[in-house]
């Protein structure tokens, strides 16, 4: 198999700020979470935010590129059109590694991004203006690039698309057949309460590993608390990587339940992409066929390394990050 | 007068990529220095550039924010094409509270961009492609805008687009004539060699007060020292503000020279954007009338402040960092 990993998910240019809790606030916004805005909410918002940094994102794209830091070879795919924010997020992606070839549209809804706030405690509140990534439906979804990959990786944002889940569909059958691993990431607890069952039914059916953090996985279960949660995941048969901020991450497999520390931060200055980055060093680990306890440290490098600068991409090789561990 | 500054120049994007020096030599680059590329050789160098970040930038925009964040108000007139780079520089100088009202162009080039790479001693190479602001002329001076201002402030770099010296002129007039103070910044040695008859006349004609470099203010006059050049700066009348990296500023009238320090930095990230953020403490002092070795200082303040990060644009408020030196 060319790949190691092949990721599905939206494409996003995010469009960083510093602002206070003060500024969050005022506009009704959940600290933590992402929000879905519209094209007019989108630019009522931005001019509202102070000056900005551009850089890509999209939550599975992160996770593509920390996999290429650590040298594994991934590729993308994911709907832009042919404007400014598409080609940077083509150029940044392809700069770091990751295989992007699907063409841009050429008519529809602009590039979506991402507006995000940072407040002074390193929390981001996210407000994504899907654009083209709405439209991104089982047509865009290659047989050929699917079975290309050791492992499938779908982003839970994408179920927020209307087409989106068709395709993750289609892309996990393909996917299964083939001998491919499948993985999905729930993203957000509101994304989970928003498509409960089309996430346990996507499980159920064709899912091999689940990565979500606390709010995510008990909220999928509809469960109160964490320790009830893993029991769930380990009667379902999957391997689930659970993350909990400061306290680490928690690997669930039907007969282990491995807990792995967080790496210490000096300084957390954003925590924009710390659970796309923990995903790309589980998943750099995983594709290699590493001990599960491996994984979930090097996702602990990788997360550690994304929360000490602004953005959601490594900034240094995570390969030369994790010394031994990918010796 | 309503504004401090009224600012004339670029409207760039800076697409901001850390490279090493293998990377500029091999691209036969000067390192340090601004060249001009077209849309195509902008493309070929995107392309070979790593992932990037963007901020809005553009020299003297970069100076009116400067000024703003010292407390002063500053208006900026350019040039932009209807497109996401040119919805992103207008936001953020928005956003920093600098005035800019001149409509987006809805024909033409795009809006323009910077190329920049930063290599590990900090310093940057830049590669503009002009856009829109090469069609920035005469026409695009408003003259009450100019009239509204204390002091007009010009950015060399300007000089490069064929249209744009006719509008300098224009401008300066217009100051002139309505007791307006004219500043101008040479930008760049290659720039001053490229345009140096042309800076002579409107400096003799029109100016007031000169930013400079070493390289520049030397290749200006021909000399070969920089104590020659303040020699030819001191008959001509006019005064000037010479940067000299780590060695500070020297500051230069008929009949005094003052010496001002630079401001100790713990690391210096990034060095774009120094000049820039010299003229504009400079320039928040001079509108104000205080006294020359406080205008030195404040912009020394300002260029310390932009050099410790990466970004040409300060972040955090400048009028803080001056203290008493603006009581």
């Amino acid at each position: 198999m060319q790949f190691d990993v092949v990721g599905i998910g939206n494409a996003l240019v995010d469009v960083l700020s510093h602002q206070d809790d003060a500024f969050v606030d005022g506009l009704g916004l959940t600290k933590g979470s992402m929000t879905l805005v519209d094209e007019e909410r989108a630019g009522e918002l931005y001019g509202l935010m102070g000056p900005a940094v551009e850089m890509s994102g999209g939550s599975a794209a992160n996770t593509m590129v920390g996999v290429a830091s650590f040298g594994g070879a991934a590729q993308y795919l994911s709907r832009v059109r042919d404007d400014q924010l598409g080609t940077a997020f083509r150029h940044d992606l392809r700069a770091a590694g990751v295989g992007f070839d699907v063409p841009a549209a050429t008519a529809g809804p602009s590039t979506g991004c991402c507006l995000i706030v940072v407040t002074p405690d390193a929390e981001r509140t996210m407000n994504t203006y899907l654009g083209a990534s709405v439209h991104f439906g089982p047509d865009d979804v290659d047989p050929s690039v699917v079975l290309s990959g050791k492992v499938l990786y779908l982003e839970g944002y994408l179920f927020d698309a209307p087409e989106a889940q068709q395709a993750f569909r289609t892309a996990a059958r393909y996917a299964n057949e083939g001998g491919v691993k499948v993985a999905v990431t729930l993203s957000d607890g509101f994304c989970v309460d928003r498509h409960r069952d089309a996430f346990l039914d996507l499980i159920e059916d064709h899912v091999d590993l689940v990565f979500a953090n606390e709010a995510e996985i008990t909220s999928l279960f509809g469960v109160d608390d964490f320790v009830e949660a893993a029991e769930r995941v380990r009667k379902h048969g999957s391997i689930a990587a659970l993350t909990r901020s400061a306290a680490g991450s928690v690997i669930v497999t039907e007969d282990e339940l491995i807990e792995v520390p967080a790496r210490p931060v000096a300084h957390v200055e954003d925590t924009t992409g710390a659970g796309d980055l923990y995903a790309a060093g589980f998943l750099a680990g995983y594709s290699r066929g590493l001990p599960l306890h491996v994984c979930g440290e090097l996702g602990s490098i990788a997360a550690a390394e994304v929360i000490s600068h602004l953005g959601a991409r490594p900034q240094v090789s995570l390969r030369e990050l994790a010394g031994d561990l990918l010796a």
